[in-house]
Parts: C-alpha cells; structure tokens; sequence
C-alpha cells in the first residue's frame, strides 16, 4: 500500500493529472446539469426549492456521478448521454444524505462544513426537500430523451434496486441505525457497507456500462470493479472520521467513535483496517482486467480513493 | 345535491351495486399484488419491511387504484396490465401518508383508526419506510413487462410530475405547512388541494387512460374529470372532518379546525362548501361527455364521493 507521501508524487505522473482534470470537468458539467434540472429557489415552494438547492450544492465530491461519467467514457459514451443519469443517482445520494442527518436518524448538525438540511430550513422541509429530490431523480431519468425508452426503464430499474429494500441503500441506513444499539460482526459490517455506500456506486458503475451498450462480460466486470471501489471508499472514511481534522473532512472527527457506530477501525483496528484498503484497491484493478479496454481513468479513480484525505 | 339520505336509496340502483362490487373486487386485487410486490416482513431490515406493510396494508379505501382502473377499463384495458401501475400510485400516496404525519409534519398519532407508522416503529423506521415505499413504487412501474418500455417512461414521468414540486403533491404538502401560520385566500386554497390531493388523483386517472391507448382528447377529458374527483374528493374529507364522528373516520374529528389548517369550511361556511361540491359534482359528469365512451362507473365514482360518509 502507498504511504500518504506518495500522494504529493504521484501528483506528478500523467494518470494523475488527467484524473484530476477529469474530476474537474465532471463537477463543472455535473453542477451546471443539476442547475439546469432543478426548480429554481425563486418557484414555488420556494423553501423546499431553497433546501434541495442548500444540500445539492453543498460542495460534495459528486463522486457517483464520476464513476458514472468515468466508467461509460471508458465504454465510449458521450459525457452528453451520461449526464443526466449522474445526476439523477447524485439526487438520490444527497435525498440520503438529508434524510439520515434528521434528529430521529444519525442527528448530524454539520455536513461538508456547513449546517445540515434541517438545520437550517427546519425538518419539515428538509423531510421534503428529501422526498422531492428522490422523486425527481426517477423524473430525470424518465424524461431523458437523448435515451432508448428501453435503457431508461433498465436505468430507473438499477437505481431502484440500488437505493431501496431489501438490496439497496434505505437497508444499510436500517442496518447501521439498528447496529448502534450492540456490537456487529465482520459480516455484518460488510453487509451494511455495500447495502449503505456499495450499491449506489455500483449502480453508478453499471448504469454508465448500460448507456454506453457494454457487453454482459463488461458488466460483470465493472459491477465487481466498483463493489471494491464502495469498500475502498467506505474503508477510507471510516479511517479519515479518525485520523482526520474537522476542517478537512467538513464534520466532527471521531463522531462515529462516539456514537458506536460500525467502523472497520472500531472492529479490526487501524493497521488491519489498511490491510483491507491495499486488498481491496488490489481486487478494483484486478476486476479491470477483464474489461478488456484502455481503463487507466478507472485505475486512477481507485488511487484517488486510496490515497484521498479529504 | 343529494342529501345523505339518499345514498341509501341510490344503494337500490344498478350503477350503485355495480360500483360496490367494483370497489370491492378493486380492494381485493390491489391487496393481493401489493402483497406480491413489497418484500415480506421476513426480509431484512424487517423492521423497515414490517412498518411499509402496516401502513400500506391500514384499511387504506385504495381510491387512486380505483381511478386507475376504473379509467383503464373504460377505455378498454384489462385489469392485468393495469394493476402495477395501480399499486405504485398506491405506494406513493402511502408513503406521503407516513411522511405527513410526522412529528415535525402534521403529528398525528392516528391514522385509519390505529397508530401511525412513526408511533408504532419510531421515526427513524417511518422516515425510511416512506424513502423505501417511493422507490418501490418507481422500481414497480419500471420493471412491468406487460407494459412496453415507451408506456413504462411515459407512466414514471406522470407520476413523477404529480409527487414531485413544483406541479405536484410535495409542493402542496409544503405549501400546506406553510398555511397553518395564517390565514389563506379562496385561490391558495384550492391550489393547495389540486397540488397535495389532485395531482396524483389526476395521475391516476391518466395513466389508467396511457395504460389502455386513449387518444389526447379523451386523455384530455379524463384530466378534467379527475381534476373535479380530486376537488369533490377533498372538499367531503374537509366537511367530515367536522361532521363525522372519530368512529367513522379513524381520526380525531375537528383536527383541522384546531390546528388552523386550511379548508373549505373554515373558509366559505359549510352551505357554501356543500354548493362548490355540487359544482365540482356537475363538473365531473360534464368531463365524461367529452370521452364518448360509457362511462357509468366513472360517473358512479363522482356519485359515491359526494355522498361518501367516511
């Protein structure tokens, strides 16, 4: 496994500047994308429209619209084609992230460095502002005609699945509210992590292979390579809630530890927690093999993941 | 209009019975296939699975199924092909039942005369009840393979329309919260109405009418109908609201008096409000001209929602 100094040298090398190019590009089309969907906050009802706008353009890292964009490139579709499904799976990411900050869920008053959804527009909104955001991300979808109304139904069905019950999202947040309560095992841990984190990544994965008509072969493979990348990606923010500061990750370091919640640090102990990280950085490149196609961007982004601080 | 005590008499008539056997055989299959499609109390997260199920399955009158299909079938579309559909316009007012009814929402503790979903599973589990209920009902429509892919993207759209803001239940919902804090005109508080209960009413009734291959002048005529539906639909409930007694409507009568809430009565005096229900009535009768089709059941709906008792 790297050691953080390499950060600051692989800085140097090509893969990484044309990732962070890359990481560039995507915010700027993703962020004007999502300007262009969502009712502005002078329509009304202008406080929800308020709150979406609030917690959308919160600064996030728009990291499954990136695996989207990075993984149907690759396959050879067109940013134009992609974007409008990365944003949809953005939506339904940060209706998440709303909704798990409520005081009856994980009672997070600070989100990216700034006052969570409710915090500032009250829970009545941000309960809405969360339901209207899931519902317009089927709504993008739906409606995007650049699409085969076959692929979209194909998309809307991925993100279902991934963000639902029994196989998606709303079952880690279950999971992981329900673990805080008593001590979880490894399978446990595992179990929450792809449902809470995994699956929306890997739908994000898979709906890019999807749009840009890869094989059932290539999709097998980016379906594996992005199931390590969501444990890569979970892994490292257990790491960083405790190595971090609060101006880096934009939230109270060592929260997690508090509440009790399931980390690996927490079960396995920091040395044994990068053992995981090197093994599943390992297993994403090794996924990439199979796709049979020039995936330097996606070896990049797997990098990122494991060197990222922030 | 009709007073109450004709509703027995009119329990003679043929259009009556017919609807009564409609409305039953309706409840019968939309139960069996939501059954079918939402995971089993049995699968993990249970908890999350066991509150869906307590209030989806809560004696709900499953009236925006009865649109859909009622519609559906006048113009010509099996009950097979309409039922999925059916249900998801189901989940999605269901979900907005358990997100209504928050705490930081309207607080209401009973709902169809027994403990509502946040009472009897806590917050957390409601909140995520809701979340998981939405996607389901997205999840539903998009994997329907007896409908084709350009049907699926065309019903995802409308639905998503009706639940969403700016156009849809979300935003009346919103505007409705807002309201309680003062007092509202004649026109907020019809637009209130059209957004929080008419829009998905309307979506019912015209994905009955996609479903079946209605032409745009009977799409059109069934929007006009459902419009007044959904106006009847809401103008009865405000009215029992202060004549019922709580037996009748599985709720503390006079809530929305107390609490300030906007309504018919509140604002025009009930011989008023009893005059706008007789117009949107006529309405109604007078939309279903214009589809050139027998239409006895529909116009039997508009007849049993006036005179509707609980």
């Amino acid at each position: 496994m790297r050691a953080p100094s390499e950060l600051e040298s692989m800085a140097g090398t090509d893969s990484a500047a044309d990732l962070q190019q890359f990481v560039i590009e995507t915010r700027r089309l993703v962020d004007a994308a999502l300007d262009r969907i969502l009712p502005a906050e002078t329509v009304s009802p202008a406080q929800v429209h308020a709150a979406i706008r609030w917690s959308v353009f919160a600064g996030g890292k728009r990291f499954r619209p990136l695996v989207l964009l990075a993984v149907g490139q690759t396959f050879g579709a067109a940013p134009e084609v992609l974007i409008d499904t990365a944003c949809a799976l953005e939506m339904i990411h940060t209706y998440s992230l709303i909704h798990d900050d409520l005081p009856s869920m994980d009672n997070d008053d600070l989100r990216r460095g700034r006052a969570t959804c409710h915090v500032r527009f009250g829970e009545a909104t941000a309960i809405l502002a969360g339901d209207a955001l899931q519902t317009l991300a089927f709504k993008t979808v739906s409606e995007d005609e650049k699409l085969s109304t076959a692929k979209r139904v194909q998309l809307i069905s991925e993100i279902a699945t991934a963000a639902a019950t029994p196989d998606g999202m709303v079952a880690g947040q279950a999971r992981d509210l329900e673990a805080e309560s008593r001590q979880v095992n490894e399978f446990e841990l595992e179990q929450i992590h792809r449902l809470k984190t995994g699956a929306l990544i890997i739908a994000a994965a898979r709906c890019g292979a999807i749009i840009a008509d890869a094989s059932e072969t290539e999709l097998a493979a980016v379906t594996k390579y992005a199931a390590q990348l969501g444990l890569l990606f979970q892994i490292t923010d257990d790491l960083l809630d405790i190595t971090a500061t609060a101006a880096a990750i934009g939230k109270t370091p060592g929260k997690d530890l508090r509440s009790k919640k399931a980390t690996y640090p927490a079960l396995y102990g920091v040395d044994t927690t990068r053992k995981h990280l090197a093994a599943a950085h390992q297993l994403a490149c090794a996924a990439l093999e199979d796709t049979h196609r020039p995936a330097e961007l996606l070896r990049a982004i797997a990098d990122f993941i494991l060197e990222r601080q922030a």
